[in-house]
């Protein structure tokens, strides 16, 4: 069953793809194009009702949320490809753990300065450098316990790859490629270490190679 | 073992309290009074280095962040007390969509009104009526999708309670206890019996008997 990706190739469909890539499950992309709305149409709405990518179907099961997608299918392919729930509950545990420090402190200053400025330049809305400056400090010092974190062990969890880590592939990109902020990374020799090592992961690399974020020309 | 829950009893903890009720474990609460500041104490940030809580320590393991802390239990004694992630792997995908969007959509509109309602008046800071304005607002759109989905199934990730139901607890309590918003639930009617049944579950009265969110007076 190949399983089909409701997305734009950008930040949080990216996340559920190098999952799949990881768990080597085949998969097609639908695209929906977010710059003409197409994540309001009433078609798509019926499938993810707050209008928003990615979304997956997979057979007559449709899932959406990016990090529930990886869950989902980390658990059901649990011995397919890459691990990435841990061996054991107790890993699991503080992979959870470090998914939540992701999606709860990490991704709001990052997702403020890719709004601030990359969309605001592409889409001329104004940017607000107060909101810059304040999410990049904020930014920094989530970046700083994950260095204090990634000196004790090799990734995020512990001393194994997983979703913890995985979900940080799109914005640790965009602090680099785009958004002028690769110092935030190089600064810190272990978070520099960790994005070299995750970074380089043939399943980013064949992410990246689908595409990347497009703004309107 | 008894798990030590480190926490005020508010929001987050309550959440985890909830949760470790359901699952029949024995716990002990470690007060943290966060307005004495004592969340950002050295040796607390040694067990969470946000300065954050919930955090818990059973035996040797220590592990923080609410929503991480509930799927490490209900897992780890799947057949003990409540089932809360669902029967299969299906079910639990939707757990975990639903759990994602009490986390990214629900909580954070709800959580400025607290700020602006509850803690402005009682810490004394200068609420913003346009803040309160626009978190009802978002928290409306929300809420209206939930009553759809609510219209189709008894609970959130379909006929069974679970994490995603569980994890509103805490935040439904202020609409209709102390935010002045209980109309925001009872206006939808599916909503309404869904809080008439989750906010009626023993452990539920059970947590909010160990003590409400008391402010400083």
């Amino acid at each position: 069953m190949v399983v089909k990706v409701y997305g734009s190739v950008d930040a949080s469909p990216q996340r559920v793809l190098a999952c799949l890539v990881e768990k080597e499950i085949d998969f097609e992309i639908i695209p929906i194009d977010l710059f003409k709305g197409e994540h309001k149409d009433p078609e798509f709405l019926k499938l993810q009702p707050f209008g928003q990518v990615p979304v997956i179907q997979d057979g007559d099961y449709t899932l959406y949320e990016s990090r529930a997608i990886m869950r989902y299918y980390a658990e059901k392919f649990k011995s397919q490809g890459t691990e990435l729930l841990g061996k054991t509950i107790e890993e699991r545990g503080l992979v959870e753990q470090w998914l939540e420090v992701e999606a709860q402190r990490f991704h709001p200053p990052v997702y403020k300065l890719v709004v601030h400025i990359l969309l605001a330049s592409a889409l001329g809305f104004p940017s607000d450098p107060k909101i810059i400056q304040e999410s990049e400090a904020k930014l920094g010092k989530v970046l700083d316990i994950y260095e204090e974190r990634l000196s004790k062990s090799k990734y995020l969890a512990g001393d194994f790859f997983s979703l913890a880590d995985l979900s940080h592939l799109p914005f640790n990109q965009h602090l680099v490629a785009d958004l002028g902020k690769e110092h935030m990374i190089r600064d810190r020799k272990h978070v520099s270490a960790w994005w070299d090592d995750i970074g380089n992961r043939p399943s980013w690399k064949k992410v990246l190679q689908l595409g990347v974020f497009e703004l309107p020309k």
